[in-house]
């Protein structure tokens, strides 16, 4: 269970209330996830990592989809399994068929793999690469 | 500097040359990078995993691009230096602006905090969350 | 469940039952926990980690509670839930509050996301830092 | 090399100057890290972070060396060689001795360790850690 | 629950029904893992995973109980649950005793704590280490 | 370069020198690695990790090559690559021909790969596993 209880709309304060109240009004639900409620003990952490979620997550030069992908693509390689299940719910809410998500893990799991050999065999950097992407 | 050293097109043995020339073939490049010089020693992992990669890395329900957005999200993550050098590259070459490299950058340490809050606060997992996701 | 399950004070052997008396002596408590009862089977591995834990956490030039507090820390970013739970609940005993959790894990979170933005941007070392830290 | 190269501060527009001008301010500096130089071809990135960094590292429940260890121990478990070496030399400028340097590796290197044990063994959580930390 | 649910032998299509086939054939098992059953919502992921991994895993230079040991291991430092369960019980279906067990969960730890150490003292390669293994 | 510096022989205090010693005479070489000199401004972290490590890799229920083999996959793994380095080179030494490594690697990348796709499908652990491997 979460280290420091769950705060639920009811009990928490204003300042809280006005992070959630933001939270369902952007994602049009009507509750908030445990995540929120679990960290929302500690208002300034909801209040910032909330916003910072909403910029970074927001649709720019890559589209929501793609970033929502992207998001549970890190998780599995951090092993979140909290993360994995709400943002692939979230995936799926935003378009990402089932097809999808097989090629979506398929990379995740081809990608550590031959990290694991490129680490392993200790390969250099080829020359090519060892400058910055200028255009 | 790799383990085994490098095995050059010069120096492979057919197996290895064969591979090469797949992949050569398949990139439109004159040269295959590091990574496969230095596991041609292994012929066998050379070509099962030049063949994974073809398979998993092709267009499909994903585009190629959004498959090397994942791919770079999961070296970061997975910290393999080499990798991130070579596939943001590859990236770029797919398509990947400036906007769209520093929006992913965001997006993964983004999730990576979130994982480490969900994770660190112990959250457990929303009811709706914990069924398959069935259509 | 544990691998090869819980080894109980009263099935102990006199060397593991030496560890446990110990363990519970030094941390002024009347059981210890699964851990210890897990890791039995091994009883060199057991009093080795016993004893080397009891080196290490001692207050020295860091307190305490700050080594509590890293040990958290280190075992978010691993994410190794069963040693959160107790070490989260040690580090309250030893006079953690609920501010001090909550800006322990924005400092975590905060850390694993700038730790992957420094690695997927590959930003090298500034020259000053690239030297030992002589006083 | 940096993968879009450095920003250096004659080169930086007004929005970016900003941040480098409060960085330096902030923390009595007379230039900013690569790191920042790295990630300023995103400003909206550099101004999170930063805003974010400098909120999370004040000194509140816990000082800000304590923050900093904290920071380093993250950054060794996450394998962030740049990370360790600016927030190493962070650290002795806020009062790390070398006493508390090599004993935070010691504990870092030893949850690790426990980690391990605890995840391999498959340990189950202990009853009385199953609840939240209510006071 | 698994994300997409299991696909049980009776609801498989020919395709899947092979491999399944072929797993308990050469496992000489007569059910398959709910790995398996959960991936197989992608069958070509389903097929290429097995062929790697009989090729991967058959005895070689190492032979199998060797390779299993080396799974666990990684998994370990993965922290992945569910592998750990399922490659530790393998292990002792190949031969692995407690014996080995305790002592492969003792290397595990030890090398993560090490590897810490080296990582966060920022140790330079020594020169001997700096050239290919050549023979 | 090392965080606080290497200590040579020369200068190391007769505490640090019967470590350096033992470790000479126990591995039959006639200098120690960068690794001891970098812990050896804490004797008490280089005498405890040294025993210990010793006493880990000895000979047991499985053989010193083994153990050598396990180290190097977890620190693959863990993206170590000094030890990778170091423990590379002990493993040849030990007897693992190009063969064995090659396998090594090939083991340890699939392993990864498959950690997560079980972790990223959220693969719930079969009943057959959920029991403890009671002999």
């Amino acid at each position: 269970m979460a280290t420091l209880g769950l705060i639920e709309y009811e009990d928490a304060n204003p300042e809280v209330r006005a992070v959630y109240d933001d939270i369902m009004a952007t994602r049009k639900i009507d509750r908030v996830n445990n995540f929120w409620k679990a960290i929302a003990h500690d208002p300034i952490t909801l209040k910032r990592t909330w916003e910072s979620i909403k910029q970074v997550m927001a649709p720019g030069a890559l589209d929501a989809l793609t970033k929502e992908l992207i998001y549970v693509a890190v998780s599995v390689t951090n092993n979140c399994g909290y993360c994995i299940s709400t943002h692939t719910a979230s995936a799926q809410k935003k378009g990402m068929t089932d097809a999808m998500f097989t090629e979506l893990m398929a990379v995740v799991g081809m990608a550590s793999e031959t990290n694991n050999l490129a680490t392993g065999y200790l390969v250099e950097v080829d020359d090519q690469f060892k400058k910055p992407l200028l255009r």
